[in-house]
């Protein structure tokens, strides 16, 4: 252990998800010495702005991680499958935010909030970040499972178009601009699919609509999101045999995640008391007064950090299950900012605070 | 038992669901004598076509019931109250489509194709019609519950603005508006909201946003909304016991409610099993192929009469459950529709067919 600050790269500093991490680097504790920015050879060259010095970005190359002791990797999964092992190679902590490694069982799936201690536990030398409708719930379903022991987990997502990149949003963006003239739209079968035009990386029209799909198929006709939600939140929690079912479904939403869960416990519930832990525990804020209209909203919650949590409900013939309605941002504590903390709690490990 | 058609009153004949109606019973098969068109004192004189012909508004009052063997009422629940046990007085069938009168035990609560017989069983001479949330998924369970015996429902809806009448869908068409010409809306807590003006019946900005709540509030946080969906299942299932938790919330979509439900059964169920059982049940389309983007959505689903069923997977945990998605036109099946179609079943009383 030495006092020198650790030398962090992030790799997909120009992407939708980059732009919002050097946004963060900016505005938390600065626990980084030297700041390196990284992207493909067409962005090199570009100069971005972090901790409000100006930064040039270098080309995706092996020298590039020679010295530094974190690598952040945003970028898709098979740049991230190339390039971690790397980084690794070259000894750094990769910490990546692809699908590449979460279910490799020499990596660890890390939610500083739930599972810290899993950072140390890293054979590969890389440690995945979850997907974003995973993170959107899972440090408020933490807190309850250390008190109360999940059992099941029912999901329905309401999924943000931003959940599909920068297409996602300018899809959207494009779709209602050309629903918005018509005061007639969505009273007749077809007729909003005639008006919006391109539908960019959905299966459907998403204004004025919402669509039962996001990822690709796999068996028994769950969509890969479906399943992410399951074997991540199985991983996280350290619970190989929880059962969970998830529907997932995008919204008309530009940037923030939302869920209903119906959540059941080994031990029965009480929703006051989940109201109180849930309002005491890192990470979470809790928004539940329906009475003045005090409910999270995507709308409402976009841009922020925490886990929000409102409709907090015992089930009416179940003691032991709880209804929540839950918001997270997908691209900040979704995937720069969780990304951020375990860098973050890697870097200890070099300046020992 | 006589061969005369049967005389039916439409009250609430100007209004959102009322229009609909219009539009029904001029499509379907005539079942009916005299069609009498009855609205509050101010629209009465208006004159409006059904089965192609011109007919003029009576204002409300309790001769108009006179001669009449059904009458339908799409009014609001004080003046349901009112006016149905006034109509059941002189003798007419009330169908009523208010929540008046749905959890009282002396008034079934009817969806023919899963209880019709129901309709016989009305000491009062009233008979209602279920809410549109829980409309949008009965006539498929139904079919799932006679095959597999249904013993627990996990339901989040995505509910479209008219289920808040002509207001919801003009607040949310003013607002998509506002909201269209700015591409930088959505990515900042609050701004949307700032944007769109008028909430409406809304408690929060429904454009470019989801919003977790749809009625009033009841003991245990619960939304009137939420209640509904139980209280109705059970008494059309005939379960008294059946668990159900659900969490609605509102969608930015104009027409047509999508849910999506996790049913747990007695027995264990299969996927193409119940596949097929439900394409087989009458009322009910299944659109189920997502490697051909086939799934329904509510802007393909609107103006159309059926339940429309996809998504279909068994739980991969659990072999008794099923994962489900459907939509349902919450004006038409969710609210005319069905009201005709329990008028008609009570028509064939006096027609003896």
């Amino acid at each position: 252990m030495s006092d020198r600050l650790p030398t962090l790269a992030v790799v997909g500093a120009t992407g939708a998800v980059g732009t919002v991490m050097l946004d963060i680097l900016s505005t938390r504790e600065n626990v980084w010495g030297e700041i390196r920015l990284v992207a493909s050879p067409r962005s090199a060259g570009r100069r971005l702005t972090v901790r409000g010095e100006e930064v040039e970005v270098q080309a995706l190359a092996p020298e590039v991680f020679d010295g530094v002791d974190v690598a952040m990797f945003d970028v898709p999964d098979e740049v991230s499958k190339e390039w971690a092992p790397i980084a690794a190679a070259h000894g750094a902590v990769a910490v990546d935010n692809s699908g590449a490694f979460r279910m490799d069982p020499d990596v660890p799936l890390v939610v500083p909030e739930v599972n810290a201690e899993k950072t140390r536990d890293r054979p590969r030398g890389i440690i995945s970040n979850p997907n974003c409708t995973t993170l959107s719930m899972i440090v408020a379903l933490g807190a309850l499972h250390r008190e109360y022991g999940l059992s099941e987990l029912v999901v329905a997502s309401y999924q943000a178009a931003s959940g599909a990149g920068q297409e996602g949003i300018d899809t959207l963006r494009d779709q209602i601009e050309k629903a918005a003239g018509d005061r007639t739209l969505g009273e007749r079968a077809g007729d909003v699919r005639a008006a919006v035009g391109e539908l960019g990386p959905f299966p459907a029209p998403l204004a004025m609509n919402v669509v039962p799909w996001a990822g690709s198929l796999k068996d028994g006709g769950w969509s890969s999101e479906e399943l992410k939600v399951r074997n991540e939140s199985r991983k996280i929690l350290g619970l190989p045999d929880l059962r969970v079912s998830a529907t997932c479904v995008r919204v008309p939403v530009i940037t923030t995640h939302a869920l209903a869960v119906h959540a059941t416990f080994e031990r029965e519930v009480d929703a006051s008391a989940a109201r109180e832990l849930l309002a005491a525990a890192p990470g979470v804020v809790v928004q539940d007064d329906p009475a003045n209209a005090e409910f999270p909203t995507p709308a409402d919650v976009v841009g922020t950090d925490p886990t929000w949590v409102g409709r907090i409900r015992r089930s009416i013939d179940d003691p032991r299950s709880l209804d929540l309605f839950l918001c997270g941002d997908n691209l900040r504590k979704g995937a720069a900012l969780n990304t951020a903390q375990i860098a973050e709690v890697v870097a200890r490990e070099f300046t020992g605070s």
